[in-house]
């Protein structure tokens, strides 16, 4: 449908041009937008200005474009990343008035990468390199370990025989060692990796466990490394995972990706 | 650009056909999504398959689709609604942890909407109609009112004289009436509905002035009806109202759509 001359559907091209936006990046000039996207700067001038008539996109006094209001709530409004975070925020809360660090709530996507569904910040807490809607590869992140051991087997299988790129600059294991990690998460019921992301900080993270046993997010923290108190930090955490997961399955919340088994889809 | 023979563009029916998805009705057949959205059958499929290849929609197991978290994720990665919301979080949970209600933000959207940014509910708290990235008449909602009453002068002007439908529904007073609670709300800083939304609660909300003096964003709780306590309730919004501006400045926040005076764009 509408496909360019190189063979590429318009709707391909829209999610190149949505997808240039980042939070380190918020607003682009047309011509740094064709760049970022790899489309002509006359096209994307043309789909800019549709996107732009509808809202999808939305111009600034300088002419910079950035992500429309309007995108942002036609996405939100019955997502079931919405209703997720929405179900899990009181329960960050608890964690976080308790340990008084960065909360956050992740998913695993594409096999291998942590998505930020939510994030509390700690007033004057240390940096994190996380954002909401960002993203992180699973092995460098404590909650990306929980969602690999505790998720589908088959799919974690997948991402260590062909995922996972020990020689990526972010990668800090060996598959072997890898393997080693998610075995003890497994064991212990809870992941902890510290001065991975940042130097300074550590990662301690649970997951939110389905009615079928398997992880449908995470939950975690990031304090400074060597105050992680695991004994106090893991029963907290897991204390809410728990209420997170009854949510999640009185709503019908399921975020493990179809891989072809039929019944796994959510009602 | 891609007009389909009715002249309607790719982008429009994308748009149409996301737009049709709410937090009601988050899944929907094919068949439901094409009767809501308005797109015959057959083309409703074929945008169906394009967007579920580009995981902008999945489907469930039941054949049902749904918006795709990668929707979500392009969406609100880099979105201006994301960074007041993430600005704005700690500040909505100091009135939360205070007044013990829902504790909502909220934008003015087409001149007459509340869209809600971000709602923390309060355990076992009354009901509440509003949900995050939902949207209520600005006429029948207390942020509503201090976002008309604090926002451009211009826009609220053209809201009264051709926005507003008194005889609307869920309309509850005259365009006279409505003239007068804005003077009111103008003048006590702060806007008060009992009983608009839903018959037992009430409505408090404060503006988030931007540097311009103009309300940027409206910082609100619902509680059960006579249970406002203004006295407290006011200056517990106002505090934290100041807050959230002094971020949103900081952040080079800006929520005024662009009427045209091109100086307004934030930069």
């Amino acid at each position: 449908m509408a496909n360019s001359p190189s063979g590429e559907s318009m709707i391909e091209r829209i999610i190149r041009i949505l997808g240039a936006f980042s939070s380190e990046r918020p607003a682009l000039s047309v011509a740094a937008l064709a760049a970022r996207a790899g489309i002509p700067p006359a096209t994307t001038h043309r789909i800019v200005r549709a996107l732009t008539d509808q809202r999808m996109l939305e111009k600034d006094g300088a002419g910079r474009v950035r992500l429309g209001i309007r995108l942002w709530e036609l996405a939100s409004r019955g997502s079931s990343v919405t209703t997720l975070r929405q179900a899990a925020l009181p329960f960050l809360e608890d964690v976080q008035s308790v340990v008084r660090q960065h909360t956050q709530l992740t998913i695993l996507q594409d096999g291998g990468d942590v998505l930020f569904v939510e994030r509390l910040s700690w007033h004057g807490s240390i940096a994190n390199a996380a954002r909401v809607a960002g993203r992180l590869p699973a092995a460098i992140s404590s909650s990306g370990l929980a969602l690999l051991a505790f998720g589908d087997r088959a799919r974690t299988e997948h991402y260590l025989r062909h995922g996972y790129d020990p020689d990526a600059p972010w990668a800090r294991m060996s598959v072997a060692e890898l393997r080693r990690q998610l075995a003890h998460v497994r064991r212990e019921g809870y992941a902890l990796l510290d001065s991975h992301v940042v130097d300074t900080t550590s990662g301690v993270a649970v997951p939110v466990l389905g009615a079928d046993g398997q992880a449908v997010a995470a939950l975690g923290v990031v304090v400074p490394a060597g105050q992680e108190r695991v004994g106090t930090t893991v029963p907290v955490l897991q204390t809410s995972a728990r209420g997170i997961a009854r949510r999640a399955t009185e709503l019908g919340l399921s975020f493990n990706e179809n891989t072809g088994d039929a019944g796994r889809g959510t009602g």
